[in-house]
């Protein structure tokens, strides 16, 4: 079990066998689940009966992310007696956990609640640190806060019914922390990479238990993103703007990975990196890729730029970006050029749209 | 100068002589402002011109405190450039103060924020201790979280053009402090009382100055309100029920003060503390509620026990409230009964409808 010191309550996450747990959390009174619809259809036979009453099935469109979404939920558990003593139990991916963070942080000032990840990328990332995101109008996580889930618990078994396009997206952060890790980090994951994309189970726990441990130091030190918790947002600058630019046709894990290639020809351009370094980060990162059907309007350069612009990190007329420095650690720059950018992401759609 | 500890920054609270800090504020251009409209209307001449694009006027009315005025707010806050470096200013009472309060903790997760309360209820309770509250449909305060500003001003002059209603109904909570302060506090205020309503600002200063002083030991200690932060609720389950009751006919802080008459009721009945010292409170109680018009309506005890009954801090079948024990300390119960609500409301429209 890893416990997880924060400002607002110390909180674990711990892998499980089963899920006969539920059948205690359906007969407690207090208790009310947000499942996604999808998993709820796939698993339903694993789980108890629910009470409809204190049920809400959930569709995890990227475009339910949002206030809507929070608000009938919020309104559905007002006719529970419980109130502050309510109990959210949300099951899904990262985008029931954005919108169940979200009510758990702000209905009646904060309330339990124990989330179950279901895709690769909650499990080995979002799941702790506390984040939540809703979109607004044309903005992309404009709104949101920090209220981590009291307890998480990852049921492995879920990993078996991803999609390939899922899983491969969950790699992307998974690879993101081993190269964040520096050298030692992206030879091991050069190293298991195909075990894991054939499904060994085994080494992918292995992997999400060393992802939450990389990121636990980050956000223990860290939790409300004012210092040092920006380097875990390598590779993401790019990543949202390719997320946005594709309209979500690329996944979040799967844009990551762009963001790293993109992110590291900035820093062999300016010559803090060897391109032998970078060559082997883009060769695992392209073994994940594989599998999304690219399309060329997608990496329509001033679309991507004004995405850039949009992201709440952009505080500077010139654009920020965590980079990998000269000594192979992570640095954060803010005067990242529009020029580097096009250049970047000229060489990416090279290689994606296999024209390189 | 007082410092506030908190979870998620130090902050501080300072009188302030003028509003001359304004020009400055308003030549930055990652400055947004929120103002009430009426505020506005009485203090522009002692403000600089502020930028149309940078300011939103609101109307503090507890019909615009959801989440519809929330959106609008971040809506125009987007099309600054400064996203997490905005700077969040705003000026008003207790429902400017939600709404910014929200605004600030949910945008781009947490944006600095300051704060100029304006009602004598905002300067001497609520400005400090983070808490923000937006209504949803027929519930009061259902959404909402903690998050303080990063700097409280407090700018007595606002005082001056209070209307009588308001200046009484900020004084309900002042006699709170002093009544949860035991013997001593009771009798402070006592002797005060008069002179406070007769518009001595040094002393009303001096009142503010002593509560937060009070309130700072609650919040600092129990921040998220889990624990001894419960005491200060002392008079609110009432309060808020009476607030509902005369749809909010009845202002806040003079719905505290008939709810701390209610709740000594209570108290007496169960022989915790003696009829004469609650009469003594009681008296600095009436002489607050002068200026209201009390209507018979608003004392319908079905409407006041469904309305305690919605409110979040009920988590029992039985009625939570903060009562004054034998020891003159103050005590959470949760078996009071539906027959002593009754019995208090009774006794208080005996008194404020003049029928005792």
């Amino acid at each position: 079990m890893m416990k997880i010191k924060s400002r607002f309550k110390d909180y674990t996450v711990e892998f499980v066998d089963s899920l006969e747990e539920w059948e205690i959390l359906a007969e407690v009174a207090d208790t009310f689940f947000v499942i996604d619809r999808k998993v709820y259809g796939l698993y339903q036979d694993k789980l108890p009966q629910l009470p409809q009453e204190r049920l809400f099935l959930m569709e995890a469109d990227e475009n339910k992310k949002n206030m809507d979404t929070v608000l009938a939920i919020c309104e559905e558990m007002t006719g529970m007696a419980a109130k502050r003593n309510t109990h959210l139990v949300s099951m899904g991916g990262g985008i029931v956990q954005d919108i169940t963070g979200f009510v758990a942080a702000n209905l009646y000032r904060g309330i339990r609640w124990t989330f179950y990840p279901t895709t690769l990328l909650a499990s080995c990332d979002s799941c702790i640190g506390g984040k939540s995101s809703l979109n607004y109008k044309g903005f992309k996580n404009l709104l949101g806060s920090f209220y981590p889930p009291d307890v998480i618990r990852i049921y492995p078994q879920f990993f078996h019914t991803l999609s390939p396009i899922d899983y491969c997206s969950g790699l992307g952060e998974v690879v993101k922390f081993n190269v964040i890790a520096g050298e030692d980090g992206i030879e091991r994951i050069e190293h298991d990479i195909d075990s894991i994309l054939t499904h060994d189970y085994d080494k992918l726990q292995q992997y999400i238990d060393t992802s939450l441990m990389f990121k636990k130091k980050f956000i223990e030190e860290d939790e409300f993103d004012k210092g040092v918790r920006i380097l875990l947002n390598f590779a993401h600058t790019f990543g949202h703007a390719f997320e946005v630019s594709s309209s979500y046709g690329i996944p979040h894990g799967s844009a990551v990975a762009l963001g790293m290639v993109a992110a590291n020809y900035v820093s062999v351009k300016r010559g803090f990196i060897a391109e032998s370094y970078a060559k082997k980060i883009e060769a695992v990162c392209h073994k994940i890729l594989t599998n999304i059907d690219m399309q060329s309007e997608w990496f329509d350069k001033e679309v991507i730029i004004s995405a850039i612009r949009k992201d709440k990190k952009q505080t500077n007329k010139d654009i920020t970006a965590v980079l990998i420095q000269k000594d192979h650690s992570l640095g954060v720059y803010r005067d990242v050029t529009v020029e580097e950018v096009i250049e970047s992401v000229d060489y990416i759609s090279g290689i994606v749209l296999g024209v390189r």
